[in-house]
């Protein structure tokens, strides 16, 4: 059996019961580095507080791990319980997707556990989530690189009146371009996109598409760390939220669209000016 | 401090760690009856198993309690710990956005533990949760009242080549027409849309309109009792569906847009000939 568990948002008691149990039993568990490096501060030695509490050790498995051992990891959950653990839900990434059709065609059964993701945990702010409109992501541009085509997708969301969640860019383990001329990889260190740069960029691509699709003036609401201890939660304009620290990772963002009354009474607890105030 | 904790959708051990804790140190413990209890199945004395796990006694809060001795229970909560359970993730419903508004206004402290949700459970079926456009509700037609205004959010998005999520009408004491006549409320018994009965509705729809946003060739996937052990999901065309037995609720349904061949490989999996081929 192949247990594919969410380990939610925070830290390592965001796990369900349900997922603790099959951690215990399982004979092996790896867990996903590529988010939980950032999410969970996990190093290559600090594993330690989630075994603690867990009661097993636990195999760091990178994206290269997954992508080219996964019937290594599914050769065992075919005679054994393995655990895989995620941040988040299982499925908010394609890499997951994969791992469990690899599991489905290899006859080895599957069981998923969920939990909360950025999809769902961003209510909080107040705003509806079936007013949402299509998710977009933001990737790091380059010298060389600055793709947009989210900028169409914000544009139909606005139209609509939709909110639009912006993911933003993650590099964990990236080989670096110069490592890979050599045929040698090295890698890149870890990088992960603010608030402020996500809208840095979208402003750019706006002054270059000029289509008032959104402009400095949009209400946006920037969150970090959600649902974490210390998440910060924060509305604004595009202008008011480049000037705040959001302080570590991870980021995200929301475009609002129309509001009704209780989703604008919600955000008005997260306002810049009212927050200033209150401190 | 008022704690809103979500109990994730299968059963009393899919509470988080934190949850858990959070329930443990609260005086008074209340759940919200308006879904628990279909998704639970909890009657008025069937909370033992919830209350045997938590070590805590529950007090069930329908929905007009909710909405009318907010206050009360938040009065409790400026003085002492108050959970307040709720099925899912607590920002699933706009009862609860309002929940928090009232506390905040009141100065009560409100901290949210996060679970999964409808909203990103449905990842299970392959489809990417970042491919959704808008979600709608399909309401309960009735002789004279047959709203569907969701129609145009079906084309719109599958224009795009979005997939569609609907939210499935659930009817819990809702009082009689009958009885809000006579000035006495009673109440009617409890209701919950299933998958064929939405399809139903789909497809008279589409009739009237003629617009082809979809046929009951168009794909979808229905799923019954998601995240629970005895889920069912199940992918094919409206027409299939139409003849499958989802059994007892919750049900929700997905309209499949464009897909991806890694959305296209796990679908394949939950296909109707696929799982008749298996039995």
């Amino acid at each position: 059996m192949l247990y594919i568990i969410g380990l939610g948002l925070g830290d390592e008691k965001d796990i369900t019961l349900r997922g603790l149990e099959a951690v215990q039993k399982s004979q092996k568990v790896f867990i996903e580095a590529y988010t939980s490096l950032l999410s969970f501060g996990i190093s290559s030695d600090g594993l330690s507080t989630l075994e603690k509490l867990y009661g097993k050790s636990i195999t760091v498995a990178d994206r290269e791990m997954v992508e080219e051992k996964a019937d290594d990891i599914l050769l065992e959950a075919t005679s054994s319980d393995v655990a895989f653990l995620v941040v988040g839900d299982p499925f908010g990434a394609t890499t997951h997707t994969d791992l469990v059709v690899r599991a489905k065609k290899l006859g080895v059964d599957v069981k998923v556990v969920h939990n909360a993701s950025v999809m769902n945990a961003i209510g909080v702010c107040g705003l509806q989530l079936y007013r949402y409109g299509e998710t977009v992501s933001l990737p790091f541009f380059t010298d060389t690189w600055r793709p947009d085509s989210f900028y169409e997708k914000i544009q139909r969301n606005r139209k609509l009146g939709l909110h639009t969640l912006c993911l933003l860019d993650i590099r964990v383990k990236e080989p670096s371009l110069e490592s890979l001329c050599r045929g040698k990889k090295q890698y890149e260190p870890p990088r992960f996109m603010a608030v402020s740069v996500a809208i840095e960029q979208l402003l750019e691509v706006e002054q270059m598409r000029g289509e008032n699709a959104y402009t400095e003036d949009t209400t946006c609401v920037g969150f970090a760390r959600l649902g974490s201890e210390d998440q910060l939660v924060v509305a604004g304009s595009m202008k008011q939220l480049l000037e705040v620290d959001f302080g570590p990772p991870l980021h995200c963002l929301v475009i609002v669209g129309d509001t009704h009354p209780v989703e604008e009474e919600m955000l008005d607890f997260y306002k810049l000016a009212k927050k200033q105030g209150q401190a």
